[in-house]
């Protein structure tokens, strides 16, 4: 697949790379067209990885993830291009993190609202799968960082959407029952209100490298 | 030891239930005198269980447990007394699920506080550890409801508290490897904000008895 990813943090090259890895062609976007980090990841992949603005990364593209701040999210989004992103797949992993009131961080969206919510509203036409934003990327692309069995939560309004999804996390080595539907994207809420937990236990267990299993 | 639980729904109830199963001297209080609730369970259980007010179950009680909807607790709180609750544990499994706006329920206070830091703060001189109101009342006080390994939080300010609250979660079953301690009260956030997510897995999975692992 043609694959433009969003957002040229550790969280954006991390998936680009685990993309490019698959087979995938991925376009890395940006604000800029030369943005440094972006370059940089694009001649350590070679093959396969070209990166570029915003609209660079959503032309011709056939799905996308949006690894930016939560903050610039709908902005990027919006660069792309809302014709570009019509029928599209977008899988959101990123969350609503405010870092402006120092640490730790708190959730600028909450609640009665997601950030999941907010880019469907904003791109109507786009076919919006809130996954993977429970965990840092390392484990996303590989969960066997993570020993043993552990989840990954999926929201969406479209189903087709989200089996193109479930495809794309077993490719990252999701196995099919960890991955846990949690329904429309109003429940992105869930996931991203899990994140004040997940950095508590960040601080509490010294690692960043875990994950929660729902057991039952 | 003589223990206060304030609250005479399914939570109090069970949870008294299960403190007098280990021994405990259990007083269950409400707003009033002869709350029928409390009286039914007080009748069934017999040797070790009494009610009546929120002050009834203050006097003389060793410990406390906060078993009332959040938007009481509070009040409940304030009714067993500022001076019976100086220097004593306040096992707070509450959350502030909020069921005015319909399902699902929005929490009326998160991410910059949460309930745990209300009741600390409204009563300084108690020694509040917010535990097991990540799950439903039949896990809290038997963990193996739930096959397998899976996790209960505390948050407190007291280490003597949580030291205290340890001891009676393994006495309800939970192993000492299970309990995490994420920190002090303003960690109360984290676990009260996984709620929605919690009912967002009911609603997918069709049970509540569940709970999570965190896996590292």
């Amino acid at each position: 697949m043609k694959i433009g990813v969003l957002g040229t943090g550790i969280v954006g090259r991390t998936i680009g790379t685990r993309l490019v890895g698959l087979g995938h062609q991925v376009t890395m976007g940006s604000r800029t067209p030369d943005n440094p980090a972006a370059a940089e990841w694009a001649a350590g992949i070679g093959a396969g990885a070209s990166y570029g603005t915003f609209a660079d990364a959503g032309a011709g593209a056939d799905l996308f993830f949006n690894c930016t701040l939560g903050t610039a999210s709908i902005d990027a989004l919006g660069a792309v291009g809302a014709d570009r992103l019509g029928g599209k797949v977008v899988v959101d992993v990123s969350n609503p993190l405010d870092f402006s009131k120092g640490m730790p961080p708190s959730l600028w969206v909450c609640n009665t609202d997601s950030l999941g919510e907010q880019i469907q509203r904003a791109f109507p036409d786009a076919l919006v799968v809130k996954t993977l934003n429970t965990m840092n990327c390392e484990v996303m692309v590989d969960p066997s960082r993570v020993p043993g069995d552990h989840d990954v939560f999926v929201s969406g309004n479209d189903g087709g959407a989200k089996d193109q999804v479930r495809q794309l996390l077993g490719s990252f080595g999701w196995n099919a029952d960890r991955v846990i539907d949690l329904g429309d994207i109003t429940t992105s809420r869930g996931p991203e209100m899990y994140l004040p937990l997940w950095l508590e236990l960040y601080g509490a267990l010294g690692t960043g490298t875990l994950n929660i299993k729902v057991v039952r």
